[in-house]
């Protein structure tokens, strides 16, 4: 008699990224001798620069010794990594108080999902990283899905399109109680201007929601002017909270550490101090990060750790020209790639899954259907830039000969 | 406009630990030379052995070179854990396919929630770890806390008490969908008799329940008559989850390691396979314990690795005879700490906040009053045997002298 989450009955039966591996399982089933190269998934290739994987070291080592050993760690993160965060990455726009270490923004996302009940509503971009329409989903706060829409019911989908520069026509968006936004955005690879991201606060407030704003991407931005941080808007500490990763930054998608700022400002509608329930559900529902990924996070931050990080990106970066180039010289337009590692391209009109179809059948190269993260992203075909500099460029060559005849048209 | 989940609003307001923390801040601002010792948070204090170090120095040399690096771990945990873990542990009465490696066991009973609806009921022993009412609030299956009872609306409190050897009577407790229960258990340190678990799977099969077993604390088991997995039960398969942890093992409450079982037999009233909820919950909320973490586990899976958890738990479990000893000598009673690192002292109807003071002011000593863990611990203090050896036999002198006539009565 027990029953299911009814709300786990709602999800769409094909997940993104299962459906991507059944398609690239039975092409590997055909063509067992086939080299691929995956544009697909945000993995990091790139192994962790020697400064922190000597911090991983220290860490394994104090964990052996008696006199150095320790269990739990600090509640809420150690608290010299959440200084560091606070001090290095926000330039004390919040205080280290205000950093919650995780072990991921994805799972962050997940828990943040306990703040609000299954009465709230949610918006979202569109398109938009899947954990938050799938989160959503999970906690009860969307309707069904409607195959028609491609969408769920009951979250409010903000088209970001080429038509609009990626960001949302506020002066038409419906109002939610909770708003994602991601920058850069996963997976259009853009970044809004500053006065765009005043006029998204502005309309958070107007509106008295709550932004979850994920900065996952923000160590790419490459330019100084772009806004790293919603905290650099101001009234953002009253409506924001934001949540972030050390997985791309410095190649911890394997070993597992993030965070979420909460503002003391941050109330909700009845005055209670989101900061204290966010403190509540950590203590019942978390344990911490990983000691050893967190003293590995706070050797990232030292000034060698941050220089490591910046090579790290730029070598990234390197490889989103490198495909920006081989796409565009085929005369297709893409967006993307200049300040995140994601490649937007703009497929004239054909359908997603057929272009990553013929990626994946005549380039041998596995990308991610733009479709999958949304109904606005029909028509285009995601390209990460993780991989080693020489698959990037085999990639680049494969786009570059191959497709020519086939993705133009 | 944005509201409060109103689950958040009805937990009870002063959180154990939480409130424990305080009281030892407020005798350390009065008693700043105090030399306090922790017999409260159930919290491990001998450093990892060595060669389960070396796991995670290897784990920190592949990070870091072009060759061996990795990114993401494989999608429910790196296969060659779940293999050891079923064919160790489990001596492959689960396959490696059903072990789910996750970053601990509270994390898990948190996501495990999800599983389920809101309008789901949930039983759990009383006294229990305070992270099965806890979760169960905040998820919205329980109704508000009542003052008088202590227990929260909606929840089946199955009493564990000496009258009934703490194993609940099921001829009267009433049905709920999911049944917590911890073995050994915490806090009470009893471990039921197989006899007894096979009534517990007879009485959640007949109700059609699903039971969500604990064994956090098993590898403490010092005989091997003694039930050390759910599965060992003729029928678990269809009725029990299981979820465990590395942590209290060998060490690894900071490193974050631990695992959920979910048979392929599990299903729902609708038929539908719990597992198949569960890989998408995963998928959707977390992104895998940290690698690091997974590659010391494996190392402390091999013959060395459980060698050193032998000797590691030993060594705890001295600590709990040692302090056993201590208590009975006084004339009090108590439970547990034989097959567990917890001893449940009777109190003698002491009230065991009245207690705790007395252990903090007179002893010096940080225990866990019993009622913190639902109001059948009323009555009873927790003792953990977690601590240095030097640290036990200290607190086991100043429990037998200073303690002599204040607890006594």
């Amino acid at each position: 008699m027990t029953q299911r989450n009814p709300n786990l009955a709602k999800l769409h039966a094909t997940y993104l990224f299962a459906e991507i591996a059944r398609r690239k399982q039975q092409f590997l089933q055909e063509n067992p001798d086939a080299r691929l190269i995956s544009l697909g998934i945000g993995d990091t290739t790139s192994p962790i620069p020697q400064h922190i994987v000597e911090g991983f070291h220290h860490a394994a080592t104090c964990l052996g010794d008696e006199a150095t050993y320790t269990g739990y760690e600090e509640a809420f993160g150690r608290f010299e990594l959440r200084k560091r965060i606070a001090n290095k990455l926000y330039h004390s726009m919040v205080e280290a108080e205000e950093v919650y270490i995780s072990d991921g923004s994805k799972c962050d996302i997940a828990r943040l999902q306990l703040l609000f009940g299954t009465d709230a509503s949610v918006a979202v971009q569109d398109p938009s990283y899947p954990a938050y329409v799938g989160s959503s989903v999970i906690a009860g706060k969307t309707g069904s899905f409607n195959p028609d829409t491609e969408q769920y019911e009951k979250i409010v989908y903000m088209a970001c399109t080429k038509e609009n520069g990626f960001f949302p026509d506020l002066s038409t968006t419906p109002r939610a109680d909770i708003i994602y936004f991601c920058s850069p955005n996963n997976p259009t690879g853009e970044t809004p201007t500053r006065q765009q991201l005043e006029e998204l606060v502005a309309f958070t407030k107007k509106n008295r929601s709550i932004l979850i704003f994920d900065t996952a991407y923000s160590t790419f931005i490459q330019d100084s002017d772009s806004v790293h941080s919603i905290y650099e808007i101001e009234g953002a500490r009253e409506v924001a909270i934001e949540t972030s990763s050390f997985s791309k930054m410095i190649g911890f998608t394997g070993v597992r550490l993030g965070w979420t700022v909460v503002p003391k400002e941050l109330r909700y509608d009845d005055g209670t101090a989101v900061a204290d329930d966010w403190k509540r559900i950590l203590s019942t529902c978390f344990n911490g990060a990983s000691n050893i990924a967190q003293i590995g996070g706070i050797a990232a931050l030292d000034p060698e750790g941050i220089e490591a990080s910046r090579h790290l990106i730029n070598a990234y970066m390197e490889n989103a020209k490198v495909l920006r180039e081989a796409v565009e010289l085929k005369g297709y337009t893409c967006y993307g790639g200049v300040h995140a590692p994601y490649i937007w391209v703009d497929l004239n009109g054909k359908k997603s899954w057929d272009a990553f179809d013929e990626f994946l059948y005549d380039a041998h190269i596995v990308s991610t259907p733009g479709a999958g993260f949304g109904p606005s992203g029909e028509g285009f075909l995601r390209l990460s830039a993780f991989g080693k500099k020489e698959d990037i460029q085999e990639a680049a060559k494969r786009i570059k000969t191959v497709l020519q005849e086939k993705v133009s048209s």
